[in-house]
């Protein structure tokens, strides 16, 4: 018998679905990207589904259930932007245990709906249940894009222009910074947790957002990505999977990885590394891509995301440069819930 | 603060979502039907979402996981046939605890696979994930319909006609016959359940079907059913949706609710009210649909389905009328898992 955790959570879907043929026409793109594509006569329909376990993907001591509402939904739609598309429709299912009571769902809820209303998504549907223990929120998102606007993982090309929108390791940091103050706070009363000028670090970890408006701005400027990814698992895991599907290599520049002032200030507190953070921390939920080098000068219009680094063939291999020039492998050490602690 | 329980399932449902506004032009139906219903430019895209629970909705002492497999996939087709849509792709959560190995999932995955060759469904997606505890899986089905052809709950009419297929209360003691037989077992070494000339009633529960053939047969003999649903939840439970929905009343007739020769052996054996586990059972994955009074001659032509009673004006309310002849109103006691026991 194999333990999950030797092969991890993307080992365990490749040696499931690997096998596995399309029958259905209207399907166009099925596991393997941010969304699958489905043809529906009109517009592509992009689907996609996220799963938030209590104990796994939050801990209630410190998520307020309004923030973990508003940020179940966010993860979805940042897969839908992730393919150029337009989130449209969400359902939401939920196993409640019986800790859980009508007003606590409906703080859940009023997190749901701040999302719905900001992203312009409507609620359609789910299934509600009682759980064994905790909560879990499944999530479905159904969004719409044209045939030729979408875009994929595996389009990258030599020469190609790596870019990614925001800065990284933020809402990792702020995940670190959560799990001190609720150490220090254990068998305390009346403890106040100590947040002052980091509520940056706070805000990414427990109300995200989706990168709407650099798709916008991607459309506005009328770039043409050749590949795209959201950053959930962190910089690194999300390069190999473009670099992979796309049959290329890269070299991104340490010196380039955008890097908050607080984010740094925290990692230098906890004797962390910051690069290691900014490139494996994950649910950064910013938007990774390339495009042609012939769009240089408009990537350097962006206000909202900015390069990184270039595509290259592929034996050249999947590379950092650092500060001093050396050339280090960029391993996928993303996050792996099935690894023992 | 208010225990879940007090409301139950479809009270905390209608709760958190009778204020909510669609926004989106494409959302032609959200909550409260089988699938929600979008316009996705061509054909429209019904899309339906079921979660199931260990130790709420499946207990593995008696499941075998390839049979679950099969099942968490045919209870989400139940729900597109419901709407007369044809399914065409499925996306699978699952949340696995340490105790299960990569066997465990292959087998589970292998009875989700041989549900999508058998109903032509596509796997397009999914999440992967560990739990803390006992296994989950969230599944979310996508399917197809003409605008024209999908049928609603909510178009029952005074005089038409209420048809089921198949029959009912199988699945309730085929559950009932496995309880029995893990308390027998509990303990011993070397136990061999005792399931011979029960088969059907196992089959129902660890196996169901979903109904296609019943929606190839209203096709074929150019019926035109006014409402549907499937029997997910117990026969009563339907009825009032339909009827709520519809805002109109029924009479059904006790002898002609289809109950099979094992499920009322079981019954006798097991000292059960025989209607009322054909009435509440649920798990049947039958379709209940009504009918124009004109298409009476259509119906009796039908082998997979018959008539079981008739939509009445408002006023007249949702009876069964008894072998004796006397009229029973019928109460959803349909399922609550936040119910105590």
């Amino acid at each position: 018998m194999s333990e999950i955790s030797s092969i991890g959570e993307f080992g365990l879907i490749h040696h499931l679905t690997k096998d596995f043929k399309t029958i259905n026409a209207s399907t166009l793109k099925a596991v393997g990207d941010d969304c699958a594509v489905i043809d529906s006569g009109g517009k592509k329909t992009l689907l996609t589904t996220d799963l938030l376990l209590e104990g796994i993907h939050f801990d209630l001591t410190y998520v307020p259930l309004r923030h973990l509402g508003y940020k179940a939904v966010v993860v979805n739609l940042s897969d839908v932007y992730a393919m150029n598309g337009t989130p449209r429709q969400i359902t939401v299912s939920l196993g409640v245990s019986k800790r859980f009571t009508v007003e606590h769902i409906t703080e859940l809820y009023a997190g749901i709906y701040a999302a719905c209303e900001r992203y312009c998504v409507d609620l359609v549907g789910g299934d509600t249940s009682a759980s064994v223990t905790g909560l879990l929120i499944s999530i479905t998102c159904v969004g719409e894009a044209d045939e030729k606007d979408i875009i994929y993982r595996n389009g990258a090309a030599d020469t190609n222009l790596i870019c990614v929108s925001g800065d990284l390791g933020a809402a990792y940091m702020g995940l670190q910074l959560l799990e001190r103050e609720r150490v220090a706070s254990a068998g305390q009363k009346d403890f106040q947790p100590d947040f002052a000028g980091r509520e940056y670090l706070l805000e990414r970890q427990l109300k995200p957002e989706a990168r709407r408006d650099v798709i916008n701005e991607i459309r506005e400027l009328d770039i043409h990505p050749t590949a795209m990814i959201d950053v959930s698992d962190g910089l690194s895991s999300e390069l190999i999977h473009i670099c992979r599907q796309s049959g290329v290599g890269c070299r991104i520049y340490e010196d380039r990885i955008p890097i908050d002032y607080q984010t740094a200030v925290m990692a230098e507190e906890l004797n962390m590394n910051l690069v290691t953070a900014a490139m494996n921390g994950g649910e950064d939920y910013e938007l990774l891509f390339t495009v042609p080098l012939s769009e240089l000068e408009k990537v350097e219009k962006m206000k909202t995301a900015h390069m990184i680094g270039h595509i290259v063939k592929p034996s050249l291999g999947t590379s950092m440069v650092t500060r001093d020039g050396t050339e280090v492998e960029i391993c996928a050490q993303g996050w792996n819930a099935f690894k023992e602690e």
